[in-house]
């Protein structure tokens, strides 16, 4: 059999028919494009893809490369620093307003075009030249993406032209010192970075990138550490689709992010990551047809922050005193990923065993994946469990509990129970 | 062994000193409330409640309330209803100020007090009287805590002595006929339904009650229907903590919800409710500790919206060729919660099964629940096979893959395959 | 010969034809009225009146009557006490917006609605029962127009009817201290004071009494200070035409306000008193040919605030050394009322008189009116003539140089002086 | 004796102690002041000056420049063309925040810095080079101060260096297209316009020739045409001193700018031109003690727009009916300037002539000026006697009754009426 997934992609672009608005005309070159172009891409946490329509076709990035230069900067400067010229608010303006802190001068949040332009300035150390930095962003959204990108150097000509805007909002940091570097260079730098060539698959791997923690699911490349995808993603979802954070969150539940060439990118943290592509724009600026797919994928798919299976007691698969030879041993079976919900259920299972000599196995051999809290609720538990008299057997072939970046030697807790692996009657 | 979660709750509130602020001084009444008061309650998904510090002390519901009664409201008149008449965006103001869309007059959200008095008169029936309406209401907070909540009466008085603020939008919104009653019943059945009493096991329970698709994990009622409880949960994400949306969705990424009274509210999907109560506010109208308490529970355990785990394979816990007495088979376990992201793995297990006559063994005995796409997706999966020629056999044993409220006689793809179940060889 | 004056008002009523817009519908009675009337009458600072159209129509003054609620509330309770309450900026919104202070809850200003009602509740002492105060209100508006207004009872009722968003506002300054009575007391009273009954006639004289410092020009009462007209007249010039004070100042330049029921007044300073009724409004609630008409009579007859005239040297109609028998004197013929600017030009006269014995004679028996500083500088002048040894002779038959209130024998400069008069040679 | 005027001067300088606030050290240059220069001049309406203080001092314009090359705008391309790219609406913003009108982008008012440097662009013709623009400016300003104005190279120089803002704001109305030349030129011009030297006697020139109909009152050259005047006073006052026009309308009610070097402008229509010098800035930007003397004059002095003498019956020194040799008529003696006021008094006189032969006289020698309106009435009125039956003389040696530019001979009315002057018996 074939996996539906792709055909599924298919019938929704059949039925977003309704392509309201017109191609972006403020820059010449954009409105160059064919404007019926449509395609969607899914691509889902082990790198698998999913396309339909016109999943080739290129297009520039534009605004969707914010939340990438965002990550990039985070990753290099740090969330205070970042924090102190760049807020994480909604502003309620369009993408291109005016919205700085009073007093300060702080842009509102990195998403709108004031934010984004003092973004590109903090990818990299303080002193880095023009061509440095903007190799640095370059070389980290092709991390993002997997491959490297070019730029359009039609569109990037075209828009320098009529970049009057973007040079007021660059001046007006400057005068708040905000930015300290040259306005008209990071204006350049800006543009050049939104006039990067993409498809949707690029989208659809960047977004997989931010919703998988940080490492691309395709080249396994680690480009930004964890904790920077959750700020990058809170703020996509409150900032993101610009002027109606509400409605998107009600209606969608994708921390996504559009751009004036069409594009939208949305990533469901754990999930998937979603590009769409078609040039026709709505009265936000946002592709027509691209917000109507990403409504049905939520909708009909489910695909919503707010919509999470409940665990139940599915982490805890078996449990209970199992005998062989005359010998007892009290054993449990986890399974996928551990982190606080799932590590609580394990946790009370365990609790029911009776203080005792009667020794515990424990099989996380089939544990996906496991997060710190999990990790220490796990460990605390064995602790625990030893405190109690028990033998404590830890089936973990994969090591999925010990301490990353920890010495085994050094941790003797779980390193004692490690070697019990294979020990059992 | 003790399951340590308790213990950790209450080293958390040890932690979180810094009780800056004072009790809200607006409301005579709340001023003579004991300071110094501290508790936090974590209910989980199956009821099971942990707490720590003062969980038995009461204190009033507050806006805590206002999720709530936008819920039922959501359920008895619709969200179109609904929409017509309170908006769904953040308003960038203090809760009690006055955010009205131009022209219409409807309220920014649910969660100001404008948008909340609006909310109140859209539950029930548009025809009830005053005692009717707020029985409907009472009746529905306390179908939320799963026990009947009481009115503080003194609190009440208070509270409508100094309402001159909510009597002034009541008439706002009555003169844009937004609400039909008379402004001062509207009113006065909101702030009764402020006085409501609680404890913090009750907000844990009516949290863990959105969180977990509006049934109440104690009493096992639905209270509200499934997307009821997305609606609400985008908007508390949204709107829930006033006028610092990004900075709450950043730091701490809980839908959630305060009241002036001291108690906090969070929910995290499919995952957790929580209750917090400490009466010193920050200038937010927060309870500052409770502030603590939620950036703690959010930082150190994951608990964060952009905080999922990656499912890897571990929908699929075997799959491969099976041969018993010389005749083969294909067996695929499936584990966990069954939604797209992991629909997707078990499809593409599926997919590798080359078309022919060997039979296929789908269990999903250990599956704990399955939203209408994992449905839909195992159902398209097993007809696919079918149509490949194979003999399709689903161990499932609590129907999980059958569909919700049909004859299981009249769906004769899925219905075919739950008889085949014990008869393999 | 008849004087043109009410010929060219005809004259401009013909030619303001375009009549756009409806009659208010928010007020039921108010639609009843036949929408094409149209009249206009000016008053000059003797009391003569001009007019023309539908002088004899009746009309409630509606929102009309602030700036005289507030010139009360300022004769009554003094111009630190109204600031407290309410302030004297335009608030850039329409008339019924909610435009108060941050912090304080202060309106921005008495000419929108919130700040008229909490106007309302500052006439008279704050003891003032309702009845009282309402009384108080109707007689001093009376005065004004000078002659008993009477009250449209059914358009009083049918406001009241539809009172919500007045209560609204009457309740949100009660929440914040700002009025201190029941609210809807407030409102009846100010509701009350919107339907007393006027015509063209009536606000021409409102009008030219606020003009005239405070004094009827018709009945000769002084029905409050002049420095409350000054404060009055200063308010409604920036904030008496609602969200356009700049485009009325720079087309109109006439201090005015205008009410839902078709009427507009203007008054300025010094020159002129202006009605105008004609029921159809326009998009910000003014009357469409009154503002016509106002446009038109500014325009074509320079009445402006920005335009004065050039006094020259016209306030001294003759200066130099005259003989007879034998004998030289100075004289100073002056006219034209004395202020500042011609005070100076006066004082330049007699700064050529060389020191020495000559006597100078100051004739003002021209002089029509000079205020306090217009006193001053020519009582200095006198003293310092007679520094340089002068005898003075003040021909002053009216005594406009004595000072008001002082008993003439107790001035010993100015009272030599004037005994003066008539002993010359 | 001598004019009291400068020792009133000093006196209030004496009196004016308060001087909080610091010099603006937003610019370098300007921080290098004397903090405690003080300086007032004040120029009447001949040119006549009066002093008091540091009257020598030099400083630079700064925004005090703002409404004479708004003047010399609206003199080169006409309201219409500057309304379309410059507003006349208060902001309620600081000196330079971004107040543009949504949707257009244009700047609200020519008193803030955006709205300024747009005006800056629209003095001259379109076509005009950076340097020949500048030299218009440079020369128009001059004109208004009556001597030639040098710039501060060396604040210019600063300034430049930290024009941030400036440049934002001279991009975002390129952005929109509001200014079509290149923003970094426009705002150099502007800069070099801010950095003229003035001291507080061109202050007053300047001030004067607005409030004197345009024409400078120690040159004699009619710099701007007076309904530009009548504009440039109004937007003055209502957007001169920034966000508090209410306030300064009140308490001062004086057409004014102020610049951040410590300069004030005041402009009474008609009557005076003010100017004021202290370096301390309050924190509106406005000189501190600069502000404190405005509000002295216009307390003291009766200097407020709002504080207008009543014209009485003066306009009419004589009136009735003479005899001589048997012979009678009726002579009426014209005094003061003539406007409608003044005008409708004349004509009240006239009206009581009894229709028939008996001749008239009417005497306007003593007229000092006439505008339009006054002239078209008195000529009205002259027809009219005429149509009743009169011979009607005119004593009018100034010709101040003949339509200016028109040619004597061609305004058979008036010529003949003229021609009667000396040949009454």
């Amino acid at each position: 059999m074939k996996v539906p997934v792709s055909d599924y992609l298919q019938q929704v672009l059949g039925e977003c028919l309704a392509d309201e608005g017109s191609v972006c005309d403020v820059i010449p070159e954009l409105a160059r494009v064919d404007p019926d172009q449509l395609a969607v891409a899914m691509c889902v946490a082990d790198g698998t893809m999913y396309t339909a329509g016109d999943a080739d076709s290129r297009f520039t990035i534009q605004s969707i490369s914010k939340p990438f230069t965002y990550a990039l900067a985070l990753a290099d400067r740090g969330e205070r620093a970042l924090l102190e010229r760049v807020g994480v608010e909604p502003s309620g303006d369009p993408f291109n307003e005016i919205s700085l802190e009073a007093g300060t001068g702080r842009p509102d949040n990195p998403m709108i075009n004031v934010g984004a332009i003092t973004t590109y300035t903090l990818v990299g150390d303080g002193d880095l030249g023009a061509q440095e930095r903007f190799e640095r962003v370059h070389a980290g959204l092709s991390a993002f993406a997997g491959r490297d990108l070019a730029v359009d150097e039609a569109v990037f000509a075209s828009e320098m032209s009529t970049a009057h805007r973007n040079l007021a909002l660059a001046h007006l940091v400057r005068s708040h010192d905000i930015i300290t570097c040259d306005p008209h260079e990071a204006v350049t730098g800006y543009v050049r970075q939104c006039a990067l060539l993409v498809g949707v698959r690029d989208l659809a791997v960047m977004a997989m990138t931010l919703a998988g923690h940080g490492r691309n699911p395709v080249t396994g490349v680690q480009v930004v550490p964890e904790p920077v995808c959750r700020l990058v993603l809170s703020v996509m979802a409150t900032s993101g689709m610009y002027d109606a954070a509400g409605d998107w969150m009600t209606q969608v539940g994708i921390p996504a992010k559009s751009g004036i060439a069409g594009g939208i990118l949305g990533a469901l943290p754990g999930q998937v990551g979603l590009g769409t592509f078609s040039p026709r724009l709505d009265r936000f600026g946002s592709s027509s047809r691209g917000v109507q797919i990403f409504e049905r994928l939520s909708t009909d798919m489910g695909m919503h922050l707010m919509s999470s299976p409940l665990p139940g007691v599915a982490a805890v698969s078996e449990s209970g005193v199992l005998e062989r030879d005359g010998e007892q041993w009290f054993q449990t079976v986890v399974q996928g990923p551990i982190r606080f919900v799932s590590g609580e259920v394990v946790l009370r299972a365990l609790s029911r065993i009776e203080p005792g000599p009667m020794p515990v196995v424990i099989d996380v051999a089939r544990v996906a994946s496991v997060d710190d809290v999990g990790r220490r609720m796990l460990q605390e538990g064995v602790r625990r469990l030893k405190l109690d008299g028990h033998r404590v057997l830890l089936i973990d072939p994969r090591e999925v509990l010990a301490d990353p970046g920890a010495d085994a030697t050094t941790d003797a807790t779980t390193g004692e129970a490690s070697t019990g692996v294979g020990a059992l009657p």
